[in-house]
């Protein structure tokens, strides 16, 4: 069975998964880089830093994911689509590897990058979006990559398999709320908390069976 | 130094300290006692139950305290006071055993009960509600009982020396929310977490040098 499944995305104390004010410069807002900086201090990310728990669930990242869907916001800064030449912030050869589909009412020809990723994009409701994901995933996994918007979607419509979110004990105050309209969304899932000493909590959520 | 600290307050993990629809039967709401059973679970509430971290947590709720500052919405359900006989929702003998300042537009004269407990009720803001609990404490700490308006309210007048949270792994939804309106507020403090095998997780924020 192929799964829907969300890594290593970050919110703080008080539920914001993005800062207030993205552009081009600030892709988290005024958040900056206070929701990542866990992730940053990793041997994944980079040399040194600690192989203990953050780095254990950040690798989980990669693991037999044979597609991603994102939202527009995670794509590029707003009016992103007003830039023929845009192909996203990651350069020539993107970490995804794989096809990634783009929810966004401004579609466009499929971007061919090196590295195996290819950029689709969709105008569809979450179901028939993850039925395309999972078409192009053969068999694997599908990440939801975010943002915040995009997951509280799928989350609504019943679709994520398994979640794994980053609390980071900072309060940003303002931008975008993962937690809205999820009243009882525990009662789905196996949930399970684990502090790491870098001072994020990690919070898995499993769908029974899954 | 008499600190002002909170001890064991409760919030979901979409940051609702309360839910919604409180009333005399339901003093939490929708939440009923979803956000507690962490702490019903412990040896300081009732024998048997795991000696762990919790407990740990849960006891510190009452060293050191010479005087507590709760809300109206703590000390009652919305109404109280039309009722002239309304003493609390915790009988003859109330877990504080000392002087608690009640805020509230609607004073009336001190009562006391057994045990210790005298409520005093006061319409003032929050500096000057900590210097009548500060003299009545005699040197003590004074405990902010909650519920999560006058916290943020306190914690927005820079008046708290010391917070314990325990953030529980449920989306209640809607309610009371604790972090509206604090961006920043770690900057000031320094923050640990620490999840229990219970679910929960134990957010302590200390004032530097406090």
């Amino acid at each position: 069975m192929s799964r829907l499944r969300i890594h290593n995305f970050a919110i703080s104390l008080d539920g914001f998964g993005t800062g207030e004010g993205q552009s081009h410069d600030a892709h988290f807002g005024h958040a900056g880089k206070k929701l990542h900086e866990w992730m940053f201090a990793t041997p994944w990310w980079q040399s040194g830093g600690s192989g203990g728990v953050d780095d254990a669930f950040v690798r989980q990242h990669e693991t037999e994911i044979g597609a991603e869907i994102m939202g527009a916001g995670k794509f590029g800064h707003p009016g992103w689509h007003e830039d023929p030449a845009w192909s996203g912030a990651w350069g020539p050869n993107p970490p995804f590897h794989t096809p990634v589909f783009v929810l966004t009412r401004h579609t466009r020809r499929p971007i061919e990058l090196e590295g195996g990723t290819t950029f689709h994009f969709l105008d569809a409701p979450p179901a028939e979006a993850l039925e395309a994901a999972r078409r192009a995933a053969d068999g694997r996994d599908v990440r939801l990559g975010g943002g915040p918007t995009v997951i509280r979607d799928f989350l609504a419509a019943g679709l994520v398999d398994h979640m794994h979110v980053v609390v980071v004990p900072i309060l940003l105050g303002r931008g975008v709320r993962l937690w809205d309209g999820l009243e009882g969304l525990e009662q789905d899932y196996v949930v399970e908390s684990t502090s790491s000493p870098s001072g994020v909590t990690h919070v898995t959520f499993t769908r029974a069976g899954s």
